[in-house]
């Protein structure tokens, strides 16, 4: 057999490395068993969406997604006369084009406004570098509303956010939170021109990296005063309490020409900041952090990022925002919406090499009942079957090897608990549990084993 | 808006139409839950390959995947130098073989016998046809051992099987079990060349649809003579209790010349009845069928088919078996497995479609928060974060619509209970719940209002 394989490269893709050990799947299901409680908690429902869809479809956003669409083809076209070359496929490579779609298909069997998550697959034929993979999970939700959509699901992410970060445990993170309004109505304020915006934010977006000098010559370069770029950079480190920097950005509007757009940004993140509070998030897991320059293109208000402290260089583990057409575009409606993302495959990988997470053991089961004489066997899987039946997942031991390798495997697999039924407890009706950990040896009756295994586990 | 997308089909391609409305969705995700939960009672641990591994490994079992697979490619192909031909990729139309490539990758990393699941998506460029997706998903468990694996691997199936599908409620099943060796020791033993073996077995599998005339045709035209075609008829028609049809197997290789095979077969049954008798499966679950002649390719002992009591036009829900050479490939060594599977994209469609299951509910939420007095909103925020704080998933009503309009959207979600505070239930620190199936109402303290409605749920 192994002739007939051997100079077969069985490793994976270059990209698609996203393979887990048993441990660390089981790790990653835990995350996505937390996130999907908590985002159901709020009322978002699941969808998943296939991971084909038209060219058409996934081109239909201009032609951003064109470098990295993987398209796809039978290995052997037959002439299927059904098909004509628009029927041209290719992998999703976000989840958001592909609600578009699915709200386009659906429109009269959903209700408004739609609260979903997502937590598929997505596909990015980029240039494969180290940490960006070409097969990844994001887990994403977002509520999209006809018409309108009312600024208090803005609040709801970041309590969202904070829930599942809390939960899953893995230290202190802070929730920046700006509008998109209060960032271009500044720079709409302070005259720069319309088509500037989009580059300005590029450069802004550097401060953190660059420093204030490289900024500023950046900004002079692209025909900003200097006078100018000083208020940018004033503005952008505005910093304090929340409420802090709400005055703070109240005071500079009374200062500024044409603040309309700047003093609607200020009201949005205000009312957002107001629900955030009523729905009992933390003071110190979120920030209003006007630098904040992510996604211009779609985003439209509110905008998140997610910052695990003292971890910073990972760079956001949760981010979104308030968009106006990005979902209506199949439909032809105006569907407001706002939501967040989490990359989980990237942000498992980094947490695991961070040592924040560890894996959890290669095998959900608790316990192993032990085989020690073969003949006894059918008592093992009656209690095997009597564990499971109140919930405790159990390895029966087939093998006849020596005790000392099964308490091994049992070992190996992260297996807390053994049983061990010779031929004197079979007589005796009883058993001995093994605390692996520990070595501590108990013996029960039978009868009272289930009730023993719950307490130890 | 509109006029930019106007032209483009948002239509699934043709094959993909797999996607579900929440109910549906959320059902499917009843149906993982309950699936996963046996299958980690039996300490099967979760793996997930990539969707994409590269053509060779596809390829490896030879050319029959070639017709089914689909390539895929960057749209626009760069030239990437990192890249050469070897490296084309493609998208994987099943779990053994990504299995048997997964357990070469990491084989010093797994424990063995290994006991994993999988519920990956499979995709398979076959021509589109009603009730056949070329995306779909796949539930499956297999065990591997290194060398040799017990039989009693193969008893567990069953009572996996009966396990779950006693958990969805679907009705009456029934597991046909039997066991290669038995099927083609008998053919052996009759003197049929063993390079007729292969049709013989095809032609009796046609047993059930075209009756026993036919199919004694059909094997004198292969060259079976008339008096066994007669022995083969009265073999795969016997019937009666498990241990009557052992009864008769065994008083049948009294008969036969050349009966190795054959009788290994017998007792491998035995041993897996047996077992599946100790893990308390109610004998009407299952029972020996010898005509089961599933995928004699490659599996090479006991074989499952699992059919729907009243509805066995569906064909087999659950099917499976024993095999000797089909996940060892990469890994250069013998590794014998014993494996299910369940095709839940298209049983979950077919199991809607008779109205075997229904779509649950279209939210996980339970209970909506109406907005009676948009002023009350951080009293709705907290009310909604105290019941969520409690485990009860919970829709807070944004919208200023009229308070009737907002029932109708509750009710058209399926939310059964929804909470109303006005002004005065505000003063007097209580709220309304109404239950809407009944209509009825119910004055609670906010004290008492989480107790109340987990009593309700």
């Amino acid at each position: 057999m192994a002739s007939k394989t051997e100079n077969i490269n069985y490793k994976l893709p270059s990209g698609f490395d996203i393979e887990l050990l048993p441990g660390e799947k089981r790790l990653e299901q835990h995350l996505i068993d937390t996130i999907r409680r908590v985002f159901e908690s709020y009322g978002f429902t699941p969808i998943e969406t296939p991971a084909v869809e038209r060219l058409e479809v996934l081109q239909a956003k201009g032609n951003q997604g064109d470098n990295i669409i993987y398209s796809i083809t039978p290995l052997i076209s037959e002439d299927r006369t059904e098909e004509s070359s628009s029927d041209s496929r290719g992998l999703k490579f976000d989840q958001t084009v592909p609600l578009a779609a699915y709200i386009a298909r659906h429109l009269n069997d959903l209700t408004f406004p739609f609260a979903r998550y997502q937590m598929d697959m997505v596909f990015r034929g980029e240039r494969a570098k180290k940490g960006r993979y070409r097969q990844f999970r994001q887990c994403d939700i977002d509520v999209v509303g006809r018409g309108s959509l009312s600024l208090l699901y803005d609040a709801q992410m970041p309590a969202i956010i904070a829930e599942i970060f809390s939960a899953v445990n893995i230290g202190k993170f802070l929730i920046r939170i700006s509008n998109r309004k209060v960032l271009k109505g500044m720079f709409r304020s302070l005259g720069v021109q319309p088509e500037q915006i989009k580059s300005c934010v590029k450069i802004v977006d550097t401060l953190d990296k660059v420093g204030v000098e490289k900024v500023k010559k950046a900004l002079a370069e692209t025909g900003i005063s200097l006078d100018k770029s000083d208020r940018i950079i004033e503005f952008l480190q505005i910093n304090g309490s929340v409420d802090e920097v709400l005055g703070k950005l109240t005071a500079q509007g009374a200062n500024l020409d044409n603040a309309e757009e700047f003093s609607q940004g200020i009201a949005e993140l205000q009312q957002v900041i107001e629900g955030v509070r009523s729905l009992g998030v933390s003071s110190d897991c979120y920030c209003i952090d006007l630098s904040i320059a992510r996604g211009l293109d779609y985003y439209t208000g509110t905008v998140y990022e997610t910052t695990l402290l003292g971890y910073e260089s990972l760079g956001s583990i949760c981010s979104g925002g308030r968009y106006e057409e990005l979902v209506g575009t199949f439909a032809g409606e105006t569907m407001p919406g706002v939501g967040i993302s989490i990359g989980l495959t990237r942000l498992m990988r980094q947490l695991l090499d961070a040592g924040i997470l560890k894996p959890l053991s290669s095998t959900p089961a608790k316990v192993m009942v032990l085989n020690l004489q073969n003949h006894l066997m059918s008592t093992y899987l009656q209690v095997s079957q009597l564990l499971r039946a109140s919930g405790i997942n159990v390895v029966t031991e087939f093998s006849q090897q020596a005790i000392g390798k099964q308490f091994k495997r049992a070992d190996r697999l992260g297996i807390p608990l053994c049983i061990v039924i010779g031929d004197d407890e079979y007589q005796a009706q009883t058993c001995r549990i093994k605390v692996l950990a520990s070595g501590e040896q108990i013996d029960v009756p039978l009868d009272n084993l289930v009730e023993q295994i719950q307490k130890l586990i």
